[in-house]
């Protein structure tokens, strides 16, 4: 196994801990509900958010108990939207990482608690932890997160591509919806990883975060090439979704050729926005050729 | 108009101003989720819990800025958890503060995005606004907050309402789950609006807490005598629902006469608990009074 796959392993595993932590137990009252937020959150997912925020922490000197809890949280953001949007009333899907969603293996009405309690579950930790030396520092890092999840941030690029369906979207018009759906979330982990360790110079942080940018793009790129390529299994989510939905993607807008360099490009300059960090920014450029090159 | 019904005034109307300005415009992209989210907010409600906000601030000489984001953030969750509450999977219900609820207004995908996106918007107001002299409170507040909402709190309590339908309760069970699903917020409004002032003792935030308490209750106890008494037109919201539902209520489980000596005991908890504050407390002990006493 090379270095960075270890790497990936380590922090995935501690992901897997703190989010199994700050849940409560299954058997906790009400239990269903419990369960069901259990059963979104653990056992799954590559983690790449929390992948980010241990990277980005790596650029500060950030210690990595702090970072584990930044990650947790914008891996619970994650988690409910995915249960949200995986409901009848969204994308109706029955399959995600493998498993069947959490309103086909519970009910709708759990699936709707248990998603609104995850993002709950994200501010408490946020709040609750140590996470930064400066207590001004942690209250932006809510700040950051809300904005990133809200209807500016994810929940409106969920909003646009909800009512896009059936609608050609321009290009322009596409990466604004990937910019908010994804990229503000992708964004987010990048910045609160940052804000877990010693303070970067607004040039700097200006830096980091157009990689971030740069990065939520080629992620959204990637998916968007791999729901066309790869088969279901590999996915562990249904593929083919969104061409047969009638989604906007960018492969329908630029062609599979067209895709995969728009991917190349994003991936070069996020290299580039790193540059100067030399090798404190090693594991971020790493993991930006990870998230470009992964199959599932 | 008394003056307590004027300062009642006062603060819906600044309320009401604070939540439109913390609010996108309703233009703004993408339109129909900010359209549906001030619908689900703007124009309605008692607002009980900027209310209690308001007059727990009175105890602690509290800026009435600070007061208005305070209180608007405690409303912004409670507005999801009714978006949500009234959807198909929950409560299905078509009429809320006298109009069509946002799911039968718009749709449920909006509905359930426009939610999430409230709750989110409480996290950001409570992160992106000055609200206490000391950050390290602010945070508190944030922590507060998020308890109260979350699976140990409100959420937790819709849960076990949720799975509770059709089963008999005992009293200690009912109000368990009313202390999670309606007492966690009430308590949540109120001691936010006291961190907003200057620091109170142990001891004295201890009485204002059980205050927040003996409220919680008494708030949902009213609320079940109405739900029975009162008419549609007059509640805004569909009667008999809960009896209809087979839920379980303070009234089928201790009688009309018992629910109404029940409330007006909270009443006096209350106002005991409150006592030693002097007049500084008048505003709380008004509202206590207001919340047994009214009629929707």
């Amino acid at each position: 196994m090379s270095e960075f796959k270890a790497w990936m392993r380590d922090v995935q595993s501690r992901t897997e801990d703190t989010l199994s932590a700050v849940l409560p137990p299954a058997n906790h009252l009400p239990a269903r509900l419990h369960d069901a937020m259990r059963y979104a959150v653990l056992d799954g997912g590559k983690r790449v958010r929390p992948l980010l925020a241990f990277a980005a922490g790596e650029l500060t000197g950030a210690d990595p108990r702090r970072l584990a809890y930044a990650g947790a949280a914008v891996e619970l953001i994650h988690a409910y939207s995915l249960v949200h949007d995986d409901m009848p009333p969204m994308d109706n899907d029955v399959l995600r990482r493998g498993k069947p969603t959490v309103h086909v293996q519970y009910d709708e009405a759990t699936a709707l608690l248990a998603g609104d309690a995850l993002q709950t579950a994200a501010f408490e930790v946020l709040s609750q932890q140590v996470l930064a030396d400066d207590v001004a520092v942690q209250l932006k890092m809510v700040g950051i997160l809300a904005r990133a999840a809200g209807s500016n941030g994810m929940c409106g690029g969920q909003g646009i591509d909800l009512y896009s369906v059936g609608h050609t979207l321009s290009l322009p018009a596409l990466e604004m919806m990937h910019i908010l759906k994804t990229g503000a979330l992708i964004r987010a982990a990048v910045l609160l990883g940052v804000h877990c360790g010693q303070p970067l110079g607004d040039a700097e942080l200006e830096r980091v975060d157009h990689f971030a940018k740069c990065m939520g793009l080629a992620f959204q790129v990637v998916d968007d090439i791999l729901d066309e390529e790869a088969d279901t299994a590999t996915l562990g989510k249904t593929a083919g979704k969104d061409a047969a939905n009638n989604k906007p993607t960018y492969v329908a807008l630029l062609g599979m050729a067209g895709a995969k360099q728009k991917a190349a490009e994003l991936q070069a300059e996020a290299h580039a926005a790193l540059a100067p960090f030399g090798d404190r920014a090693r594991r971020l450029a790493e993991l930006a050729d990870y998230i470009v090159a992964r199959n599932n």
